[in-house]
């Protein structure tokens, strides 16, 4: 069981490769990792070896013996590994950029993973993970694949359709619920129960437990607060609003339930150059300014400031439980499989799954109330559409996502959209 | 099989009745029609005259013996009925015409049936269909519910989850489409054939064979024209949309595909007092004025611009099918019952069903491709809660119908609207 | 529309021949058919010369201009056919009188479509039917092939799991209702509705109507008569079960709910070597010495008596239907696709469907009662794996197929019928 | 959490009732039970009275500070208890010998649980299962309702229908698997993963993983030994058949898949007047001489001989997740919502749940193989026909419950059976 065991990271030289290291260093007694291999790409060589070095003084600081090595070939990181962690980005944040630039000109949201920015992301990101996913099959066919690449949900999707690795998708947005209910409630995340409905960034909670009891009404009605992740913006929520939904919506609802005003102020932003991917620009170039001091020995306490909070806590946690088959509830991006009865069988969903060291189970899902299902159904519909236009590289099939976007106003809207976004995005979706 | 039988028109006094009873007329011998009657309310006395006067002409003058009787009296009406046709307009046209300002000055599009519009037309006309089934139940409970009353998907619905009447609802929608492809390709109606898939107003083609041979794709690349309904703005589509969408379109798709432009005109046509609701004011005085001219004997050809083509001829069409036990196919509005999969068992669809005298019978329908299936399933979501916030006065879950609804950008605005438009229909809610 | 036409038959030197001819003598000036093409197997040249003569002689009476042209060569007579029909007998009547014998010898039931028998001849015959499948797609992809080889309704589900071909399976069990009401209400075909809910030789009827009335209570309490085919032994139904069931039975639901009766009288044949394939042995070899007979020139009435009434004319009703276009319903073996929602979407059903000249629709079927539904989903679970025994040649499957019978009383049993089925149909099972 | 809590036992003077005992004593600690109430019926009066007795000697052997209450009183012993267990016996052991005896005589299975045997003791069962449910709801709405008897699945079934408490079965077959299995690889029942499928007394187990290996093989090859309940007969697997059907299957399933080797034997103890019922009885009988000494201060080992292997554990350990709201895995008899998706959703599933303060949630199953998913099918169908019965008492229901009954040869046969039990029983059948 606890033999030595190697782990790859694929993007290695992501500034959040320092959380995770962090993790894997204060479970070694546990999970007894012999070695991280950090694979990147050859535009990524710089970063790379900064976290590589940052690395190497963490694991010295902490007296662990874990062989860090630092690779741009990737299939000699992937070889014969464990855990396989995905945290690529393709075309790195200048598309990302482009990504919320090209959308908010044409007049709607501009964001990473959701609307038309997740969608030229996803098409981006999904060759390239299908790649990486080849690579897997061949050398580490029995490694898990734990991808926390954005959008994840539609990631996910397309490596359950269209390969054979036992992937697993991740999102630190579950942990995130249950971390803020324990500091409200001053319980122990243990003592809290979630039922969660619905799919990568567009998760509701239908129901909240504290040890056995239901306090989803104290959030409903205001009385208690919710998770509000750092990186979106946040007006609040209507009480009526929150009470008649019944259930507790995620941070990327508003997208939807407050797009007139995001958008007013993405349009603000545009025109200050100061959107989200600039902001992020600005952080990630100071967080690696510290990586590189090399007084730093830990992950700086800056990197929290990034947005992906707990982001390493949910990935260990669910190595751990892997490896110990632990048979504890994870949060996760599975293939549906009937247990949201009303979405398709072989899409992705978010759901709450029982973790065993050869399987993930989800548990079942009760019927969904309209007010969440027809939304849930349009947004997956729209995933199910990119995958393909991603795969195929069909250019009407992804007028068709775009079009069907809640957050598009209109299919000549999306045409406009699609063709700037091809133009731009041309290096990187040969595809097309 | 042939004994004479009476038929009630509830909203007698509409301008569609000659129409109607143009159809009846015409297909005396097979009908055996012996009584028409016309109910209406205290309201509506004065067009009830003039229909009634025009009705006994138009007998008359084709010679036929049909008793004609107008009445305040729905239950009387009603009573021994064969045939019960509901062409009701709770609030009349000028509440029609408060939908659509109160719609467009909060920056939605504002229409009879679809969006904002027609949800409000729905939650005045709900409980008052709900009434007249109680009198349907108890007076004639083996009639036939004909219902044409918009939007007749959720009115349909509302008495499918909540009355045991026997109800079909109808829409002029498809017979306008075989008379259109007909004449395109100079054929019989009987030698087309169209596979639909959708609800009422939100219906699409997914194939359409002349004779047995495809010819969809003649729409598809504009080679031959689809149909186009009078009553709502034409751009024209997309050609590479189409074929993207691999279906046509009805015309109330644009509110959704085409969004911006539509809001564009309206929102011209608002600052101008001429939205649809006006011209439609104007055209039923001018068409009474004609109804009351003695020298009328036969339906005015005025009546065509009204909007609603063949809206007879799909009533008497079917009509006839029930009491010839034709098994003859019609595009109904009908509980779904699984025929469509990816839709709830409990809502009403719009499909093809084989007529017989007992009973209607859905054909199967297929697999719904995903760019179709997200936006069906979002818009029957909240089709449903309509159903629901009509049926129980609940503000919230009226809140959360017109959230979910594609066309209402954010729950913020949906609330707002919500608030004006219960203030101004108060007399015709006293659910809420 | 109506080019000249050829029609290919497949196992022509069938006793069933000469009534499919006389159908399509009498529909000529519909049909307009240029060539009927009769291909066998060298093992039935010596019957296919009787037929071929048969045919010709009238053909020459009804002073019809078809060719009739008799081949070995099976790729020629599809070539370019409009319309294939199969009536093979792998193993001819020989190998049926196995099947019989061998079930009985070990306690179970013996018959030519149900339980251990039909499980035999589905296994002989899905290879060459998919066989023949390969050809029609290469020599005339657009032809309907219209399947009567039984098991009618395993051998359809075989095609449209495993070839491309537009099968449709046809049985005469439907039609044969349809002619006893309308002879029991003496009145016409057209005027009798029968819902049907299930697969081949196992469809109840769970409701009748007549000219728009419901009549099944006249059957279900014995005041009217149902239909019984001559071939299965007659027991009468009691009508306390009957009213319970709530449905008509067909024939062969006798083989379940009156196993032990019937398990008795085969018992008794067994021993006296007289089982029903005894009996059609001598049918048959009497039918072809008429058959001989140059004076004949017309269909023999004797023909009758060999168990497939109205068999022709359930098939040039489709053929006339399909190729007029007619949208009439046909009750057929089609994918269930969701059509009976309690059966898997990829198996056969045997229910009511809308035939047009490109597609055959099947209407939607409402709710299954359990005492339908159980039976029927153990049946069809059966039928699933025979098909995949006979495609695969899996002799695990196979004994999960046997086993999950509901007229095999054990694994045991089941394996010792299959041992010596397999060993006896050696020749005819290549694929074990 | 660990506020004293009621325990109830209806059915207290059952002979089980000393191992439910010995749970709760050596878990006292943890559960701390304040108050265990026997509850039984006069004719139990005296067996009540021995059980009370060595209950208290029991307690206070253990030095345990818990109140036991025996009494006549149901509604008494209802009131405030945190769970209710029930194991009761209608009609007592004598009448489960008129279930066995009426059964064989009739030539098919007579047992406890499945076909005929456990048809009859469900219709006495239920009514008197819903009367205890009206008290709970009435005087403990929030306990959790553990219902042990038998046929526990269909008893559970009617109560998830009939009324609303918060129920659930439980068997101990599954526990057995997981001490079997630990057993024979020496290991933790932590360490084992068990994936079950099915309704109780019919459950397949479709893979099993040691510490996250895969080791179902061991057990389709014989390899290594399954678990085989003592109250079964056993003829071993054959090792063909287990690999072919690709799942392990349960005690209960030899009734079916051996069917005739079980009757033969059963027709000889038939004979021999030494049923498993005239079995029971004796040890029953010995049991209570044991219980009645008053040197006996703890649970007999003789107990064990009865068959309800770790039936306590099983209650007990549930109970403990309960109260500690563990989110650990049990095997449980819960609604379907869907989870076996080709079962309907209202119907009682036997799988594995997580177990919550306040809720019980399956965890979805796959899909089911054709040679599990027929019997399966049959059989619940089966089920929800026995469950209509006993709550309406209409006997055609009732008949075709056992008609469907893959033990029951014919609806002749069913007749037969169902007239007698409905006279023998007729004191215990009120509803019919």
């Amino acid at each position: 069981m606890n033999e030595p065991m190697k782990i790859a990271v694929i993007g290695g030289g992501s500034s959040y490769t320092p959380e995770l290291l962090e993790g894997i260093i204060l479970n070694q007694e546990v999970l007894n990792v012999s070695e991280v291999w950090l694979a990147d790409i050859p535009e990524g060589k710089e970063k790379l070896s900064v976290i590589e070095d940052l690395s190497r003084r963490m694991v010295n600081k902490a007296n662990r013996q874990i062989k860090i090595v630092a690779t741009m070939d990737r299939r000699e990181a992937i070889k014969d590994a464990s855990y396989v962690v995905t945290q690529i980005r393709v075309g790195q944040l200048k598309m990302r950029r482009n990504d919320e630039y090209i959308s908010i000109k044409h007049g709607v949201i501009g964001q990473e993973t959701t609307g038309a920015g997740g969608f030229m992301k996803a098409l981006r990101t999904i060759p390239v993970m299908l790649d990486i996913c080849k690579d897997i099959e061949e050398l580490a066919p029995d490694a898990w694949l734990l991808n926390f690449t954005n959008p994840a949900g539609i990631i996910t999707e397309s490596i359950l359709k269209h390969s054979n690795v036992n992937v697993i998708g991740l999102c630190n947005n579950p942990i995130n619920f249950y971390k803020k209910f324990a500091k409200a409630y001053n319980t122990a995340v243990e003592d809290i129960s979630i039922n969660f409905i619905g799919i990568n960034h567009l998760i509701w909670i239908t129901d909240l437990y504290i040890r056995g009891q239901s306090r989803i009404d104290d959030i409903l009605t205001g009385k208690s607060e919710t998770y509000e992740a750092k990186n979106i913006p946040s007006f609040g929520w209507d009480t009526d609003f929150l009470q008649s939904l019944g259930a507790i919506p995620c941070g990327y609802h508003k997208y939807y339930y407050q797009t007139d005003r995001i958008l007013e102020e993405q349009l603000e932003q545009y025109k200050n150059n100061e959107t989200r991917a600039d902001q992020v620009q600005k952080v990630e170039k100071e967080l690696f300014e510290i990586y590189k001091n090399p007084a730093i020995q830990e992950k700086p306490a800056a990197l929290e400031q990034r947005g992906g909070a707990y982001y390493s806590e949910a990935a260990i946690n669910l190595i751990k439980s892997i490896h110990l088959n632990s048979k504890k509830i994870h949060t996760l991006n599975v293939r549906n499989n009937g247990t949201i009865s009303c979405l398709p069988d072989d899409v992705s969903i978010e759901v709450n799954c029982v973790v065993e060291n050869h399987q993930t189970t989800p548990l079942k899902v009760g019927d969904v109330p309209p007010q969440i299902r027809g939304l849930l159904q349009n947004v997956k519909a729209y995933e199910e559409l990119t995958v393909e236009a991603a795969v195929t590289g069909d250019k009407g099939v992804a007028l068709q996502a775009l079009t069907l976007h809640p957050l598009i106003p209109s299919s000549g809207r999306a045409k406009d959209i699609l063709d700037e976004m091809l133009e731009v995005n041309k290096p990187y979706l040969p595809q097309f």
